[in-house]
């Protein structure tokens, strides 16, 4: 497996998420009653959000102190090249105060505009997705392999994955549907890490909207490193969010497209 | 922890759901890749699936000879008594082809035409959950803890799931929907997963249609020992399978029931 691509800014990104981990493990699925929390006042996802981010920058501050960043939850501060780090501490909200373990955390890399590096951690189930130009890795305790999308180059056969259909409404709902009613079959409800699968070949096609930017940076070094590709609706680039689709192959992103066009912005 | 009540039947319950964990686990995000699975023939949801019922049944031979067994994969068999254990080897087999470890092995014991004991098993994440009458718990890695599902007793706070909203047509369609757009928020993808994360208070609402009864035995138990109530659809025995509806509380079940009545069959 290749990792020669900035080794040394690939360390930082895994240091980050293994400091996410910690910062993160107190709140998770703990004190579950969530109307219990609203009456005593305490948000257990606020919480972890704002210890993970914190985590990270305490990090960067040691490791990449001149760096921008970029984060969810403490916003922006610019750095002294064309370098910054663009964090989504917790993604997935709703999965995490649900107690589902699928919520990820999302670090990305950006150099002088574009995303370099990405990674996709779950905590819980323990695993990682890296990726990097040219390349892509999957690791869980000790265990580390290459990651691959899969050679699904038709709608009709492709695994396609949405977060929630009910996040599309008029001209986008109509173009998502046209989408999901040709696919193989339709998963919902994964967040970013749908594009952690399609990274490793089990989901093929990713159609989504409303994306933030700290929501997409990681996404795509990932997606690309594993040989798929990702772009805005109009096939042009996804790195600052909004409606977003992700394929195994150039040719089924056409495919999509060919729907998606008409809603597009 | 009272394990008290039939800690046998319980034990077997446990031996199977370690039997299917070694039977699944070199299928699972093996040779991702459908299309080409599709082309050489090789189905690894079928064969996993097939595996895993298969190890439980030898299971079943050597712990309990004479209970009768009704699996997904290979049918019925009567026992000599009216004990029978209900088994679906892989619940959720879309989120497996999709790599998505949310899928569950579901154990339930029906005594007299009636679920007592039930196992939600995930074996990737290794967690387990199980219920029986007055009790229910939660196990990994040698952790061990009481599941309890949460207080709510407000639509309009409760946290919902189901599987996928396209399962629902017509009037099933309409009545689910009443209940989404009251509901603090609907979380879909989760197939039997939803209903251990019921019990483990993080869920609060899961409202679903067309299970079979190898997907509803084992939830019973799990839901209402964890403190939940189960219904179908008209507020009656859910074991038969078909439309069901779990909630936290007696409160919120009926407040769902009010709206689900309409589509009720």
């Amino acid at each position: 497996m290749s990792e020669q691509h900035d080794p040394t800014d690939l360390k930082t990104a895994h240091a980050l998420a293994d400091a996410a981990r910690v910062a993160i493990a107190p709140y998770f699925r703990t004190a579950l009653d969530v109307d219990n929390k609203l009456a005593t006042g305490f948000d257990p996802v606020t919480a972890a959000d704002r210890a993970s981010e914190q985590a990270m920058r305490t990090v960067l501050a040691e490791l990449a102190p001149s760096d921008g960043i970029l984060g969810e939850e403490f916003g922006s501060s610019n750095g002294k090249g064309d370098r910054r780090w663009v964090l989504d501490p917790i993604d997935g909200t709703r999965a995490f105060i649900a107690g589902l373990p699928t919520w990820t955390v999302l670090i990305a890399l950006e150099v002088a505009g574009r995303p370099r590096l990405g990674l996709i951690d779950q905590p819980y189930i323990g695993e990682r997705f890296a990726g990097w130009p040219g390349g892509a890795s999957f690791s869980r305790a000790g265990e580390i392999r290459d990651l691959r999308a899969s050679r699904c180059d038709r709608l009709d056969r492709a695994i396609m994955a949405s977060t929630d259909p009910n996040l599309f409404a008029g001209a986008e709902l109509a173009a998502f549907e046209a989408v999901r009613a040709r696919a193989r079959l339709c998963r919902f409800g994964f967040d970013a890490y749908a594009y952690a699968m399609l990274a490793s070949g089990g989901i093929d096609l990713v159609v989504e909207s409303g994306l933030q930017i700290y929501d997409v940076q990681a996404l795509i070094p990932l997606v690309t490193g594993a040989g798929g590709v990702i772009s805005n609706w109009t096939g042009g680039d996804p790195s600052r969010g909004g409606q977003v689709v992700a394929a195994a192959t150039p040719a089924l992103l056409e495919q999509a497209l060919e729907h998606l066009a008409a809603a597009a912005v």
